[in-house]
């Protein structure tokens, strides 16, 4: 018989595999896995400036449609372990909900998809008309350099080619059924910064003061609105996070101010038309002699919205059929590995109820973990057949 | 032969009185007045939070009217000393001009007014028909709490009752004749802060991001013309001097914003009137749920006017008789110790051209301070006439 959901989740659990440290997760499912008949490889992602980082490459069968399953093992840290109702790291069994550090982010996702991937394949044989892969990294808590991105770039080279992925990530805010995460917004994060001339706040005519200008230019963002959202998206938003200033003396006008800005936005843009309505608004604030520099991070990313109806709508009829309930399809929220896997095939996300992640007595229902299991393997046996 | 205010500013630049040590200053001063007749009073005042400061008080012949002379011996450091051309404690005369820290800010003020009143009580002796004082203190560079504020508290104890004070603190901009200072603006600071809920950028509708507010706020400060100035003012002047967050994150939206101002006003308001205007000002700023705060520091000074025209005509017909100029009747530039002597009686300031103050090779023309000895000792002539 198989490994339960709940018992795979429990002993990932007792992994301490807290970001960046693999904590013995991956080797229980390599061992799991290539116990059950899967070419599993472990692939170590190495970088300067980052911590070395471990990830696992398992796969069963053969040829075209191939299916990939992904998630990460590693956790966020838990904190002071005595707040915890149980041991973070022990995996206890309470009132129905397997307690835990990852229970819902994500090593309950993960495993429900194995325990899935276990069962239709162990009763399937490798002969099941396809491939299905399971992709499991070890730094999407951490820079989320050395993961997802160079595993799958080495998948690639190894031959893989994806045609569709579900990410185990906790996507429901309240029930199991709630919502599958079809896209997600992009992200954009910028600083703005204006220079004007120090003095003294007795003189300041000899001076230029740069916050009168920083104000007019956060006003000018304030009033922005990029858009209104459509049937699949949210509205994109702007927040300014920071203004820094840096002096400490009232009888001083400062030299500089600066703004940290991030835009969450749909697919009415993309970074280039974003970046250039940005400078567009700021550009048109009058603010005299002061000058203005505008700068836009690295860490960027476009939003996507996955358009495979099929994968959709396998998905969305299996949790359906467990739990009654018709998902909502969603783009709401953070972002996710999703953001590169999207560059290899289309990508939706399903996972458990996301109330507790990285909270202190991170829990999740022993019922939602078969059920989630059973919604899996109702997807991969309506995706083969 | 009474020493000469350039001789005097030489001895006293050589006095490293630096904020708050006396450096042998005042000791140099009590033996040249105590020798010339005036009664001398050493005073030093302490305080649980400040270095104790010595202080002078000198005073010679009787009754009514009392005019006293206000300064300062204390200077700022002299940074870098290699930096100057001179040895900044050295009283270096070179091409004309007297370098020195506190050259004219304002050991050469004080010099001026001491070589005055020497040569006037020299010449009459010390029957001229009133009082003259010397207030000398020891911390206008520091915290202004153990200097002038405390020794005319000290003063008014021990029985005088002043009628007059010249300041002579650098008041000409460029030429010495160009300007007496008879009042001076107000200044008031004060703290903004906005609260709101601190919440991850992907979730705007869970978090209230307290920045839009703050620069609602700070666009309705930056709106506000508090007034037009008028003969005697210039217009009263707000400057945000800083805005601290304190979020790195560009993922996080903040809980809390904080604005930091000052503002330098005229005699259209009192610290009274102008905090009721602010709070009104902001308090009518629509900010949903942010948490406004509003707090006024405690340093605040009211403006002022001096309208003893008697005492300003004196003054400024002996700095036409000397220079050839008529000067301006100014109220610009920043804070003085005036702010205090105000409370006990009329207070004008006059003294050398301020242009290197606070900086490297801060020097007095030599010409300067003999000329302005002179205004001084024809104001005395003309005051006790």
């Amino acid at each position: 018989m198989p490994s339960s959901a709940v018992t795979i989740a429990r002993d990932l659990i007792r992994c301490p595999s807290v970001t960046p440290a693999e904590g013995g997760a991956l080797s229980f499912l390599q061992e799991l896995l290539a116990g059950a008949g899967f070419s599993v490889s472990r692939v170590t992602f190495k970088d300067a400036d980052t911590p070395d980082v471990d990830n696992l490459f398992a796969t069963i069968g053969s040829g075209k449609p191939h299916f990939v399953f992904a998630g990460h093992t590693d956790v966020v840290p838990a904190g002071a372990a005595g707040d915890w109702r149980h041991d973070p790291f022990e995996g206890t069994i309470s009132n129905g909900f397997l307690f835990g550090r990852g229970a819902v982010d994500m090593k309950g996702g993960i495993a429900a998809f194995a325990a899935a991937a276990l069962e239709f394949t162990g009763e399937t044989g490798a002969d099941f008309g396809g491939t299905i892969s399971l992709l499991i990294t070890g730094d999407e808590e951490g820079p989320a350099v050395n993961g997802t991105v160079k595993l799958l770039q080495w998948a690639k080279e190894q031959g893989h080619e994806f045609d569709a992925c579900i990410v185990g990530e906790p996507t429901n805010p309240d029930k199991l059924g709630d919502a599958i995460k079809i896209g997600r917004r992009g992200s954009l994060s910028g600083v703005i910064s204006v220079t004007g001339i120090q003095g003294h706040v007795a003189y300041p005519h000899l001076a230029d003061n740069p916050i009168p200008g920083l104000v007019r230019l956060l006003a000018a963002l304030d009033a922005l609105q990029l858009d209104r959202g459509n049937e699949r998206f949210q509205p994109s938003n702007l927040e300014v996070v920071n203004i820094d200033v840096g002096n400490a003396a009232f009888n001083v006008i400062p030299a500089r101010a600066e703004a940290r800005f991030n835009i969450r936005f749909n697919d009415a843009w993309t970074l280039d038309s974003l970046k250039a309505k940005i400078r567009e608004t700021l550009q048109g604030v009058d603010l005299g002699s002061l000058l203005l520099e505008i700068g836009f991070r690295r860490d960027a990313s476009e939003s996507f919205l996955t358009k495979d109806e099929t994968l959709i709508a396998a998905l969305g009829k299996a949790v359906e059929a467990e739990t009654g309930r018709v998902p909502e399809l969603s783009t709401g929220g953070g972002t996710s590995d999703a953001r590169f896997i999207k560059n290899y095939c289309p990508v939706v996300e399903f996972g458990l109820v996301g109330q507790t992640m990285h909270k202190v007595d991170e829990c999740a229902a022993v019922d939602d973990l078969d059920r989630l299991a059973a919604i899996y393997k109702r997807f991969l046996t309506s995706y083969f057949s």
